[in-house]
């Protein structure tokens, strides 16, 4: 396995790969890798002769307050989870390789950004779809894998790469999730054992919404509803939002009708977590 | 030759031209194809196997009061240039093609687009940024063919291509001119008689900076108060900007000291016209 930390190493060989028409799959991540992230890599592997998987953590997606300084980082682990996953290519740059520091130059999605974490984290989807745009010309992907846990971001992706015209395929792996069904993520390990048994409550939440949609209720209020008082059942969890909207648009719904997505957002202490699930229609 | 309407259809030519190892130099134009046009698509052709040439007249970079409607177009002239010239594909979508009616992702350069034709045509740049980034994708060039007159342009081109580590070399060819030194435009089909020889100050004013310049003048204001007396005496040119930058930063300088451009744009009758030349240093 090679790990590249220079961009322009990074772009030979993807220049490399294309001559020899080798089909890239690539895997962007913040690394701390867990299963969901091996998941994805699999799911790259079917559909490429050579696996990339980018370990970033991006600046540019931080606000200010946020916790760019303490998001976790183990590269050394990381490294050795992606040999063992028969991993082709770690990508890992520093935040200065791939930043010069009058970068001026910004992709910016204006509509399925606007509602959900993009109003609650202003600056969020620019500095994704931004590090995307930049690994994607670095990669040169045919394939691109994305969780499917952070669907807003996974769905500006999709219409970043449709607006664009970029000639990459962007697949979505499902929500991997822990035993008691707390979804898998990098900041869970922010978590004390106290918050790990609330933050299950997310999860909880949105079982609730689902069951309730299979069993007939349309109005998209009771489903909202039913999900804040799960979360705030016994106190300890802060309500950021919990939404059903238009799978495709992401506006608020009134009813369940086409495909919809429930989707929540809360802090537990300090940490703040996300989840959702597809309501079908 | 090829004229190809499609996006799909160019995408499919471009990976077949990628998977040959054939290398593409693409000259992004708005057609109505004048001798400016096709000096850069002799560039074009000697840094690549293959040249497309790209006619599309880019809603996106006209504002609402614009002259996008009366734009002059004449694609079966400009099919004749290009055949004439060897090019081997055009691209010419329609604008349905371009855009979907919800596109909603842009690229947005944030620097060097604000002062000069930036501050008079906001939007401008956002809009030329989008349309190249799209481009570059549907033709996948290996070399991208500018011309210096849109000088502002041409360095927010450069400047995308390396904040988003595009793997596309920018070349920009000379400003080419009318006999009497006019730069040659497509606007300029627009200028009656008479607005035609006033369209001429353009240039005198700029030969008059490089002039000042060359026999030691330094200071930015001298350049560019005679630039502006030059382009006023007699009136009918309507200066928008008379301005003397730093060719690195396109901030506005004092001096004269390092790389520098003095630019004009100026409203000749109902015409914007634009024109430039660099000071060296």
């Amino acid at each position: 396995m090679n790990t590249v930390h220079s961009v322009r190493e990074m772009q030979a060989r993807a220049a490399d790969a294309r001559r020899r028409n080798r089909r890239t799959g690539l895997v962007p991540t913040m690394g701390y890798l867990h299963e969901g992230h091996l998941s994805l890599v699999r799911l790259a592997r079917e559909h490429g002769d050579r696996v990339v998987v980018s370990i970033f953590v991006n600046p540019a997606q931080f606000g200010p307050a946020e916790d760019l300084d303490r998001y976790p980082r183990d590269l050394e682990r990381d490294l050795a989870l992606c040999r063992e996953e028969g991993v082709d290519t770690v990508f890992a740059p520093s935040a200065e390789a791939m930043y010069a520091p009058d970068a001026s130059v910004w992709v910016e999605e204006t509509a399925l950004s606007r509602g959900l974490c993009g109003a609650g984290r202003p600056g969020h989807f620019r500095g994704v779809a931004t590090v995307v745009a930049k690994l994607f010309h670095i990669v040169q992907p045919d394939v691109a894998v994305f969780g499917r846990k952070d669907y807003q971001q996974a769905r500006v992706i999709e219409r970043m790469v449709r607006d664009l015209n970029w000639p990459v395929r962007i697949l979505l792996g499902p929500i991997v999730r822990e035993a008691d069904g707390l979804a898998m993520s990098s900041r869970n390990a922010y978590l004390s054992a106290e918050e790990r048994v609330r933050a299950r409550r997310l999860y909880v939440a949105l079982r609730e919404a689902e069951r309730l949609a299979g069993a007939g209720t349309r109005e998209a209020a009771a489903l909202r509803t039913r999900m804040r008082e799960v979360l705030e059942a016994g106190g300890g969890v802060d309500v950021e939002y919990a939404e059903v909207v238009d799978a495709r648009t992401l506006e608020p719904v009134e009813r369940v009708a086409g495909p919809a997505v429930a989707l929540v957002a809360a802090r537990v202490g300090a940490t703040r977590l996300i989840d959702n699930v597809e309501l079908g229609g």
